[in-house]
């Protein structure tokens, strides 16, 4: 499991959220509160927007608590739209490719949370890529893997869609794989206009996922863990739910795999 | 503070002690249990001897646990003397020349604990060196700089007597410096022939150090916390202690710092 | 493209091939003479035999020339039979993944060359493969595919008709790809008992390769380019070979793809 | 040696100059055409100003080349004042701290070129700092040395006094180390106002130093080596030259060491 946070605002030095809060995402590498492992060593990213439309993108293997190149970065760069990731590994090697966010295009996308089975399934899932998608693949990670997933399922028309027909996509292949989906999907991601997150799970519990207004100033973060304890006012996010957050406001929608739609519509 | 195990004995795997074992040192890079931080992830290195008279080095500053490299040199290297260190940085950016063992000539070294204060009186120290030690210094770390001070001071001819002397420098440059002594000094050293270890500390607690026999043949850890449950039979060194084992066996003497030693002789 | 060498023989320190010789493969890192470009500085590789059947494995992204530990591990290490290699990169990241060599059970590969139009068949030629060697793959590499071609094509049994399938594999899914074969193929692989290595090209120049006996001790070295200009007595492996080095001599044999040898067996 | 690229002038992306011209300091990594090595892939450097009065700093330790967070990062920042840097070591390991450029306060420096004879003179350089310089010492390049000298030279007030005075002291230092001052000192700093520029030998070549506005928009680089072969209108800077580049225009003046100064005004 992993922790991360993301923000949309008006521009704000990326120190504010990921490197100076008593509780910030660095502090939250050494020693998360709410997470399965207090430890999020393996590797960290950033993807931010700027002047130009696709996000810059810094990732590396480093511990984030350790890494003096993010902590100038963040202390220098200001945005007004950005995901921040520290991780934890499930699987795969701690490489880059595997780092949190990944992009394509002008989307960005970070992941807390597994396939479970992933081993069983990902060779099933990786030939469901078109060619296109399946050609952006550089590591070797189900969080990745997924991404591609919802790239190729109209995610600029219909974000909460294509997050809902992955979703399908992971349940239907375990099922076929002759297991119980154990899907765990807390993820935020972002064309650089909206900031999109997601809290389900398929069984048992869903990692946790707060929002907040930041600094009564607009902006808005959505969090793996709050990253103080005085300053905000924090609200749970409920599972099985589809956040969307805009230049003018937020709306919390309920989040149901597509498939399980379809058979609620029959 | 860190984490580190060391062996003399009949040629092991590596593997047996560094990532084998259920609370191996690699596990223990993860959780320690008797440290005062449980997580080790500030890099990690291995000394070992074979067919030279200098003994091999490998650090990085990945966390242990997240290193191929370092399982595979553990599963393929066999020796009959090693040191193996995990590194919780007390200071000191994480790099591989801040990373332990160090070594010099046919001497290895590594510490677990700290120069309190060192920020005082590091320049003191440094200026304390011989041109030629001070040109063997690579990194920044209190630990380095300690193991290079034992180095001029017969260190071949009186092991124990070295460490005494370099500790009554730390605490005669605290003194100066203004403050009380602070040194914490678990820390292992050999020459390739014997093994040596230290558990000393000038204030409060001195951090743990244990002994045990491998697997009934011959074989000697020192560790600073057990890493199984079982199979071994671990003596707790106690507090101000000079370990020497040899091929021949193992002698623990009390240890006190050089000053301390001449004011008590007077 | 890429450098590498390789030896087979009695025990010997890895530096007296990989780093002391004025010629060395890391000198070869920093300006080889051969290659069409003098840099191979994308990551370097070690696998080596000891105790276990299975080879020892490190690998790294840094420049050969700038890494002290597989200094220390060069000169540290004494072998019978080692694969060393430098990267220059003709496609995918500088990751450990893509370092070579790559490692199976018990067998080590490593390449100099390249699948010309390789992002055109890349997917039908991980398709092609089972699933036993699909779970194996880590990286993006065209070198790391072929090798784990080879693994399903009889190895063990046939070491050079597995390369000569393998190789005709790639040449019909360029084939069917639409494009003209363009495969350069000059690598060395091992069980840990025999050292083989091919040199061949679907057209234009094959990559070079040359063999020499190592200081009339019985031992044998394959090698990219030679490491001295003086001590040893290089002989030139013709395009279209195979190479198969034993504990008792060597022999080469022509080469050529599967397919073309059941056109010629017509 | 080691190549560099500065610019200051009307806010750019870096990548204008670091990674997209065709011979950008990206490509100088792996074939600079005016440095005695063609190769400079001992790490990579960039300091830029930004909404602070400090420059953000990023540095790793592959090769610029094979860096993708450098590309990403040189596509999305923006800024009016930036230092770049491929390092070619001409002694000490690969580590970021050795990495170029350095910073201090608001602060920015980068160095091609060497103290001659460093091993020799190293310690008592580092004796002649002050307490305050000696304790943001980090790695152990002669060139973080030289920018620590400068900065207690009166660096703000007196930018061309501050290098010309660090320069008396290390030819001072050479001399009565025993042997003939040869240092090589093309460098650039910067307090986030204004860029400067140095190209001074105490003996035989300095290394090359050329200038020239930026797209006709009042911009102005300074670099090793010409990035582009057609676009802009390099001027080569004289031997022995400081340049001061302000938004107001640049000036190039005659550079002596502070005491060639003094005894040339006797």
């Amino acid at each position: 499991m992993c922790r991360w946070a993301a923000y949309l605002g008006e521009a704000v030095f990326l120190e504010d959220i990921v490197t100076a809060p008593c509780h910030s995402l660095i502090a939250q590498s050494h020693c998360a509160q709410e997470a399965k492992s207090p430890t999020n060593g393996d590797g960290f990213g950033l993807a931010w927007y700027g002047d130009r439309p696709e996000p810059g993108l810094y990732r590396d293997i480093l511990p984030a608590w350790s890494d003096p190149n993010l902590k100038s970065l963040c202390r220098q760069i200001k945005s007004g739209l950005f995901l921040a990731h520290v991780r934890a590994s499930t699987g795969g090697a701690t490489s880059r490719m595997n780092c949190h966010p990944f992009i394509s295009g002008r989307w960005s996308f970070m992941h807390n949370g597994q396939i479970g089975g992933f081993e069983k399934i990902r060779r099933a899932l990786e030939n469901s890529l078109s060619d296109a998608a399946f050609d952006q693949r550089e590591g070797a990670t189900d969080s990745e893997l997924f991404f591609l997933m919802i790239t190729e399922e109209d995610l600029a028309g219909d974000p909460q869609g294509a997050v809902s027909r992955a979703t399908s996509r992971v349940i239907d292949a375990s099922r076929r794989g002759g297991f119980e989906p154990a899907l765990k999907l807390t993820a935020a991601f972002s064309d650089g206009q909206s900031l999109y997150a997601v809290r389900y799970t398929s069984d048992g519990h869903a990692p946790t996922l707060y929002t907040s207004a930041f600094r009564n100033g607009g902006g808005r973060c959505v969090v793996s863990e709050p990253f103080d304890g005085d300053g905000s006012d924090w609200q749970a996010i409920p599972p099985s739910s589809f956040v969307t957050i805009g230049r003018d406001g937020m709306s919390i929608r309920p989040f149901v795999p597509a498939a399980a739609k379809l058979a609620l519509a029959v």
